[in-house]
């Protein structure tokens, strides 16, 4: 199986078995024209041997399942036709498009932090915060691809202006830049996530408490999820999911103050276990377990 | 088909045919010991004709399918084994227990506001704050049949302490005894909703304002959970989604103001038509339509 993760700064292209091991693993910055570039990573890791389907993650909005692309992380495809673009390059296969935070989940699913659980919240706390749905041990898509936006449930009613046009969206509030702004008008001079974490893992107040009310909304917003929808596992993935206990810590306080109701009882918010696999992973199963 | 209608204040029955219909209905006062009672008015709308099947909707805690109950309004019944109850009158036929908010909205999926929709939010605005899923044209139970849990999203961060144990659920901010609360501290006279929204009718502002607190509320809910489960519909019913103006204004425009993402154009939120009916109706689709 051929999947593809296209994202605004780099392509990554795999070869995964039926059980889902990455065979062979190619990554390149994203060029000016990505589609060639793409073709040639699949190429690389596909290796000459026969294709039986490919599965591609990329950012959204799309349409579904037609996979027509407009990412917002990659302003030169506007209605770009990567499902047909792929079908015809190897035709007579499988080929399916979704979104990537869609694939990450789809990946924790099947070969990381939520394998044999039927019922699981996948997130990506990155650039932006997005996320996805397995109902009943089944991707769950909604009716236009779309479910799984968990970056748009409001966590700070009032709160900072989000990109779609609201106002206290968890993406608004818990997305990299966001978190990195917030903290630079207090004067912390991380220039991007990582720096803030490093900073944080120093002991820096400011960005101790910017990266505590990041993860106090992830927190509050996998409650709130959890008791919508019957979960007992919540996956957080992303970049500034790796910024260690200072977001870790208030995240699960929250999720503790907030998921109290009984059927809750256990259940958890854990870290994505398969990085940048991950995506590669769910592209792969969007095909072999759709 | 028979339905049975569980509530605290009132028990209610009916003959419900297979278009949805209501063919004969009866309510009685909830008396210290229900069981008897429920037997005698599904008795009753039965008119000695022969029984196909059976849906009862209760309050929760429930564990589901087994149906065995403890609602929280209705103390007298701890472990209340009433899927065995009604299966033990009514024998080989299908018996079917769930929540009454989940019944409530598959009742409105059936026959009422969200007829036609295969994805839908349905909310029960009233004593408490409930709902159900029906996703892809089918009723969501989730794993534990916890699913729909509606009332513990997190809408006030640091906001007012749950009957959950939380803080700011949505429940704690719209159930219709915690709106007259709040308005009571300010001197309202109301004691309970129907008062209030008559206050609020009349201009009353502080009436207007602690209905514009929870329709924010209950707007701000329905807008994250359209984003997260990709809906273009929710119905709000209970007696508190019949306060009008104050409550529903508020909600609309919260929910506008939220609901912004392209996908979500179009997205309402609507309220229920069918009343006290929807419980029944919903509960004969438990097994009609499960």
């Amino acid at each position: 199986m051929l999947a593809l993760d296209v994202g605004g700064t780099k392509l990554a292209a795999a070869l995964v078995d039926a059980t889902g091991d990455v065979l062979r693993r190619a990554v390149t910055p994203t060029p000016a024209d990505p589609w060639p570039a793409c073709l040639q990573l699949l190429e690389q890791v596909r290796a000459g041997e026969p294709v039986d389907g490919v599965g591609a993650g990329c950012g959204g909005p799309m349409t579904w399942p037609a996979g027509v692309v407009s990412p917002l992380n990659m302003p030169v495809w506007k209605q770009f036709p990567l499902r047909d673009r792929l079908a015809g390059a190897y035709p007579g296969v499988d080929v399916r498009v979704h979104n990537d935070a869609v694939c990450m989940v789809l990946g924790e699913h099947w070969t990381g932090a939520a394998q044999g659980v039927d019922d699981v919240l996948g997130m990506v706390v990155s650039t932006g915060v997005g996320g996805g749905l397995v109902l009943g041990g089944r991707l769950h898509s909604g009716p236009s691809g779309n479910a799984g936006h968990i970056g748009h449930l409001v966590v700070e009613p009032g709160g900072p202006l989000c990109g779609c046009g609201g106002r206290g969206c968890l993406e608004a509030v818990a997305r990299g830049p966001a978190i990195v702004a917030a903290a630079a008008e207090l004067g912390c001079p991380a220039r991007d996530g990582r720096e803030l974490a490093a900073l944080a893992g120093a002991g820096d107040p400011i960005a101790v408490a910017a990266l505590a009310r990041a993860g106090s909304a992830v927190g509050r917003a996998a409650a709130s999820v959890a008791a919508l929808l019957d979960l007992r596992l919540v996956v957080v993935g992303g970049g500034i999911a790796e910024s260690g206990k200072a977001f870790w810590d208030p995240l699960e306080q929250a999720f503790r103050d907030h998921a109290r109701l009984e059927f809750l009882s256990g259940a958890v918010v854990v870290p994505a276990v398969l990085g940048a696999q991950a995506g590669l992973v769910g592209a792969a199963a969007l095909v072999l377990r759709g």
